[in-house]
């Protein structure tokens, strides 16, 4: 005994979800099916809308909604940094700190020649030609601390120290609230290394 | 700093369903952005596609794409059963068992005086209009083993009983695979209570 074919194809497009399992599928449909009319297609209206309304941000490959994204089109940002980061989701989370004040580079990925990414997969030339045409101070890399992250952020220091801009790299340490006894040998070294003078 | 307008509406959409918390909707919406266009519209439709055509069947108040169910529409159900659950979702779960082949009756609920619903809140006078023109041997009650459901389920026994049906109710005991140490008291005082001969 199957559910209607209506709503079997609704728990299958949820089930793709991140995150969302078999449970959590049938949660949010019967939830969808008991919501009113309207609040449901607010949903469907959100996601149409997002892939209607959102691209990449011309200059920093950011999402956009206009030609450039919400960072570049602000006149209160520092343009003499950028910061360097994987994927726009990397954007919010800085955003998120309220930390930072300059603009960003999207590479989109992460080079990875196990996976075929390369230099070309990424907007690297795009980042080249913003450092010429721009008056960059500093190129701040946020790349993931992982070994892509780290590769990409290697490769690129590479090509931009030689331009006479300064290249920094987001600080390695233990994670603000952790446990000492919890953290892994590669964090912990690398906190003792980058110990700071009080 | 906000995200773009349209991906903060999707955000606030994906926020309110069920178990997904601000970093689940976060995900799930740049997982969305990352989709082939197609892919992510799947989804939309899938929702517009459910509020469409879903709505309750009229014999058992299930969910239903034609004027029954499925399950009502079925040929090989056997009809002199009839399983009366609270809510549509309930349905699925008996149906996954495969143990059960009768009919349903979905209330729409539990009584609950303390929420204010009463006997006319649920679809009583539509179960007992079935039980006097179907011939129905049994009735079971699968309403949840808790306040509301035990309530409705002895209201009702009250109401079918003298009709000369026969009115089961689900077990209580222990969950299989479950742990004696961690069961709480009530599950498994009924466990004790309801003890089989082996």
């Amino acid at each position: 005994m199957e559910s209607a074919p209506a709503i079997q194809k609704l728990l299958d497009e949820l089930e793709r979800m991140p995150g969302v399992g078999p449970k959590s599928a049938q949660r949010i449909a019967y939830w969808l099916l008991n919501s009113p009319r309207d609040s449901a297609l607010r949903l469907a209206d959100a996601i149409v809308e997002v892939k209607d309304a959102v691209h990449f941000c011309s200059r920093c490959f950011n999402y956009a909604e206009g030609d450039v994204c919400e960072v570049c089109a602000s006149a209160s940002r520092d343009a003499s940094t950028i910061c360097v980061v994987s994927e726009p989701r990397d954007v919010s989370a800085i955003e998120r700190t309220a930390a930072y004040s300059g603009l960003y580079h999207v590479l989109g990925g992460a080079l990875s020649p196990m996976d075929g990414v390369g230099p070309d997969d990424l907007h690297i030339t795009e980042l080249m030609a913003r450092l010429s045409d721009e008056s960059v101070a500093e190129v701040v890399f946020a790349t993931n601390p992982n070994v892509e992250g780290e590769t990409t952020a290697a490769y690129l220091a590479r090509l931009i120290k030689p331009l006479g801009i300064k290249v920094t790299r987001l600080a390695s340490g233990l994670p603000v609230g952790g446990d000492l006894e919890f953290a892994d040998e590669v964090t912990l070294g690398r906190a003792i290394e980058s110990r700071r003078a009080l």
